[in-house]
């Protein structure tokens, strides 16, 4: 089954300590699609401005997305410059720039309103609602938001929770948002919100999934060496997570730790390279020569 | 095949959210003992000041460790006293006293020197070679140090990484020596100082395990909702995976990955309570029943 993506579609202007790259092509959908797109059709919800480059859409297109559903808007396209230090953990946003990104309403064909998977990634929780209220039959409802958004509009972000089945977030936002320190408890306690599910993206440290009744997944990061940028790794954890359960249909158990497992491995190809490089290439081929090895890391 | 553990015995006065406790029975070498003495017998190396109470001592005998190396000396017992706060993910050293632990030569019967499998807890670099020396023929010799050493006998303790097979760290000590931020290349350059193997310990975020060759073997801790006291559980860790190791004698990849998973499920015990409180009470199956549940987590 296709999924449907709300989210960014940005130009980042990114520095880690393995060199800086300016306006690259990036965004929360944009990362997310490069994962999802190797197991579904993808449509992408999104707004750039009219500055945003042709071949970018392009570029897009010829990875098979479908975007009938991106506005192109008068003004600038929403920019992100951030720089990465040391261990490469945490990002230090040095400027944004919202551009078209604060006028965004997002719009969806008739045919995308019958769409089942869905995943709003971290856009205002406002315009996040507003494309969920659009959609005819939502079955499996994934969200991802961000500390601002837990800060400035918390009690939106919680009422619209109500109406997800799976609150992604990493794990400081999990902290914030649920006041626990402990991941299981924090975990618990954002499923008391609403969601079925909750699943805590720990960076280099692996996964933590929680389910209503108590079950719990865990996953270690796949072991990459030489992180060159971590820009829309989580992201891309949420694309290869949703998308295969997307592909799969009806979820359980064991397909939600196959989705953790592929969502893992995409997002260690993101970090391998900057911006879409490297997703962007993958072929769903290598997505599972590297689920092998990493199911090596810790089967026995 | 029994193990010798060369380290600490202490009496641990800790504060933690959940509560205080004066002078419990702890110490680098009990804490591994109580993992290790799951799997085979357990020599005790160690030294305790003429004040260290009787009933401790009997109870470590009645958990069937072998004491006739336990050295009780005149003066006064090593002692710890730390609290943790928030996630209690770092302790916080409030007093130390070395006590006895300062003129420390471990002594160790003829019998003993046969011993094959060897970990050599954190305790003086010196006082680790001292014990290494005199040991006739050495299979398996695990080490674990600590940041205090690493700055201030840092030759003594790279000298010794020769004689060694696997390294134990926690992550921060493993950066710390290595220079690196990231953790295979922390690992990696570990190694090149002469182990084959080198263990990562990154308390609730699990394990990252690494061999000579490039194996690379990384688990997530067990998922544990109330910790209570974080006292030890690297130590704990280390009584898992050496006595499961030493239980079955030639080590491979299985083994080792096996050795992981029982060191991290005893760690998990060891958080649940207070000092040895609930470590010294496990029987195998204990381990066992919750290995089981911890390979539910993210096998597939």
């Amino acid at each position: 089954m296709s999924i449907i993506v709300l989210g960014t579609v940005a130009l980042d202007s990114v520095k880690t300590p393995f060199g800086r790259r300016k306006e690259l092509l990036g965004g929360s959908a944009a990362h997310f699609s490069m994962a999802a797109r190797l197991f579904t059709k993808v449509n992408l919800i999104a707004i750039v401005g009219s500055d945003f480059p042709k071949r970018h859409i392009a570029f897009l297109r010829s990875k098979g997305l479908n975007l009938s559903s991106l506005i192109v808007d008068k003004g600038k396209t929403f920019r992100w410059e951030g720089e990465y230090k040391g261990d490469l953990n945490s990002a230090l946003t040095l400027n944004t720039e919202l551009g078209v990104l604060s006028v965004f309403k997002p719009q969806v064909s008739e045919e995308q309103r019958k769409i089942e998977n869905i995943f709003l990634a971290n856009v205002d929780p406002d315009i996040q609602e507003h494309l969920l209220r659009k959609m005819h039959s939502p079955e499996l409802v994934g969200l991802d938001s961000m500390n601002y958004w837990i800060n400035t509009k918390r009690k939106e972000l919680i009422k619209l929770l109500k109406h997800i089945d799976i609150y992604v977030a990493n794990d400081q936002e999990a902290k914030d948002l649920s006041g626990e320190h402990n991941l299981i408890k924090a975990a618990h306690r954002l499923c008391s919100f609403g969601p079925k599910m909750a699943l805590i993206k720990k960076g280099e440290h692996g996964v933590l999934f929680y389910a209503k009744g108590g079950f719990i997944f865990s996953l270690p990061a796949y072991p990459v060496e030489k992180v060159i940028d971590p820009t829309g790794a989580g992201d891309t954890f949420a694309g290869g997570f949703m998308g295969y359960l997307a592909k799969k249909g009806r979820i359980n158990s064991l397909r939600i730790k196959k989705a953790l497992a592929y969502g893992t491995v995409a997002a260690s190809f993101n970090v391998e390279d900057f911006g879409l490089y490297r997703t962007s290439k993958l072929a769903p081929g290598d997505l599972q020569r590297r689920l092998i090895k990493f199911k090596d890391c810790f089967s026995f």
